[in-house]
């Protein structure tokens, strides 16, 4: 017997950002596929002009669109109000996925991250691509992750490793 | 077969800001009538005090008046308090557009945006006019701005392009 | 043929103030009928001991009292403490308004915006004043207020006018 | 004809605190009892670890015990990083009075209010006493309070006065 | 007549943190487990990204694996970001446990509590270890741990007794 699921899974960006994560997130699940060629997903894109607008994209990902999770890509700006914006696009995300009980990816690369454009870039494709993995890690289930848990992983940058 | 589509569109502004950004909002609209005669749209206005009445007045609109999409436009004041004010009203636009899974585009000038009075009046409306285009192309449907995901795109001011 | 409403119109207030707000609500709610004597009003009180009290003694008048609109008058402290209070009672001011789709207005009166006493309590006088009219033009429907929407309307100290 | 009304008080408290408000709380009732020998009160207590944990605590006293009211109990510490906890639970706590449209006093003694510990501690039994005195208030109704609005009470410390 | 319950406790923890607290979780419950032979649990793990992750991970473990409670392990760190982060996780947790009616111990270990490695391990093994002995206090019943009402518990480091 076999069982074919097909993953929906939601990206939300933003015209705001100044680079183009969705690419970071495509090549992930090319190389996801690689792994694992029964792996099928099925991806449902959404585009809104700025962070403060992906929650509720995302939500209608979720629900109206019946994703099994959704990854939010998105390039807070250097000021203190984008800062703010941040804050509340953040608040959002976790009302988001409690209304909803399901994860939404927040992949946010703040502006200030890097000084030098080309590490931006990198940087910002580094967490987009490591996120879609934790992405399709938690739609196989609560464990997936766990023989990493307390490894000190990071996204957009290097792992740091456990203290222990 | 022809569908027409009529898109209620609301519009929430205040008493408290210096400026009329809903001229923009207008301009937008007839602008956008141009480049496509086929588009229809119904306006539905409403106004109050300030920022902090804007959110149950959008959520006023989408669901009392059964708009598709709201536009909030306000002026947010230049002291550490308005900061605040500001603050509270985005979370509250969070949680309308999170309870009606429709967007509000939230058009916020701040009032120590710009020195200079005539540049702050031109920068609300360029905002405004733009985040206006914005709802229009979030009522196509979820990829019409994705020709522009990661564009740097900006609403008040120049857009600043993408860095890769 | 003739419609007789009568708003009923919830005003909350705390023991924590230092000055009694409502007085200034009931003269705005006097002043309103002599220049309209139609207008019917039944206002329900509610007495709480601060600012936190105010948004669920609110969400109470808005649903089980029946009121159409609340009116919320409050001192803030002036220590970091008390800003941080009013900014919790402004979060759930924005809830209790999103709950009820109904408008609260916020009148709040922070202790440190004038140091003269006599000053403070004019100040009061007037922002629950003239909220009391927004509250009643706001009843009226969501275009009273649009006339005056962009003119830089102030609650508490004089209008500062549109910049352009 | 008499009505026999039997007031179901829930009160929370925490094992972080350095002192035990809930003595002042229950002197409070035994003197409310003396003033009004007619009175009737069922305390419900519930004990947990620290601030956060409160609000779930009072939502539970408010729903599965059917309590009227609530009083929470808690002593955020000096650091930064207590003031941010505080400010989660007093959020908590907004929301868990608007989803039960009930009333809970929020009994909190910040460790930096006084440097004397034997100052504190008298601060912290003042608070919570006057606050069940507030409590029993808001029971009888929403005008109790009303002959003291504005009238600058604290509760901690003396009263203030008012302004006029 | 013999009631035997099995206490379903839900085990949330992130790769991002540097140590493994789910260790302290396991030994809270062998030593429980001496303490009372009858006590049964089932525990059930749920690993994710990061700890704005973990909010929606308990709201599931609660509702979707009917947990009885819930425990939160996560080390937010020590960059202005990251303090952001931990509010915001923090702010979905108390809505998580609204939303459920049960508690979540939020077991935070802040990666600048301490400068040297092994007493920052140190210090996240005590506080696993007290607040999972905190989770089958609240387990027991309201009033479990109302005889340390005021007692100066503290989780991470040595309590700090009452100042009565």
């Amino acid at each position: 017997m076999t069982i074919n699921i097909t993953w929906k899974i939601g990206v939300a960006d933003t015209t705001f950002a100044r680079f183009d994560m969705y690419k970071a997130v495509e090549q992930a699940f090319a190389d996801a596929k690689k792994q694992d060629p029964t792996l099928k997903i099925e991806i449902v894109r959404y585009t809104v002009p700025g962070i403060k607008d992906l929650p509720v994209a995302c939500k209608s990902l979720l629900t109206n669109n019946k994703c099994d999770i959704a990854i939010a890509l998105g390039m807070p700006g250097p000021m203190p109000i984008d800062k703010q914006c941040s804050h509340e696009a953040s608040i959002g995300m976790q009302h988001a996925m409690l209304m909803t009980t399901k994860h939404i990816l927040e992949v946010f690369v703040h502006f200030d991250e890097e000084a030098d454009p080309k590490k931006l870039v990198a940087l910002a494709h580094d967490r987009a691509y490591k996120h879609t993995h934790n992405a399709l890690a938690l739609l196989k289930g609560r464990t997936a992750l766990t023989p990493l848990a307390g490894k000190g992983l990071r996204q957009g940058k290097a792992h740091v490793g456990s203290l222990e």
